[in-house]
């Protein structure tokens, strides 16, 4: 299956992009990760999210919303918290947040 | 070697990410990847990239300026330009960019 992009979506929005370096596959980390897949999508504002990771080096995780209140939304629920909480604990050697607003963005497709 | 983040950037900055989807392996790709790091450094007000890769999957790349003229001088690059053109042509099956501003960024580093 080829992968499918966020694309296409109107500026103005915010993209949240978290980096990270941590172990290939620490336990817990598949179920949490998808169970947070899943309370996004449920998240007002949430545009959707792209991850992509080198094994061996780091993680890249892009998340799209409408607006700084729907982002700020996500990043203060109590379950998303509790699982970065325990990704510091647990997974983490580093990693880093940067809140971006977009003002301009643009795609291509091959035909 | 543990893999080092971009971190620690005093906002404002600007980030200019990169989404795309394309074979594991295209030619000429790690060739023409390592020229257009190598001149990126040069450019007045590049703070540096992070790049993942999902293999299989989809590649994220994250580029760090000061503004926005100096992301703007990168993307308008001869040779860059050039190297755009030739994976539209070769390598990207679609790919997308968002250029945000980014003004709220947080780190974390395992003690």
């Amino acid at each position: 299956m080829t992968p499918k992009l966020v694309a296409d979506i109107e500026p103005p929005y915010y993209t949240a992009v978290f980096t990270s370096v941590r172990p290939d596959a620490p336990e817990d980390y598949a179920e949490t990760a998808a169970r947070m897949d899943e309370l996004a999508r449920e998240m007002p504002g949430f545009l959707g999210h792209e991850s992509a990771r080198t094994p061996g080096g780091i993680g890249i995780t892009v998340a799209y919303f409408r607006d700084l209140e729907s982002l700020d939304a996500w990043r203060v629920h109590s379950e998303h918290r509790a699982a970065k909480a325990h990704g510091r604990e647990h997974w983490y050697d580093s990693y880093s947040v940067h809140i971006g607003k977009v003002e301009r963005s643009y795609s291509f497709e091959r035909e």
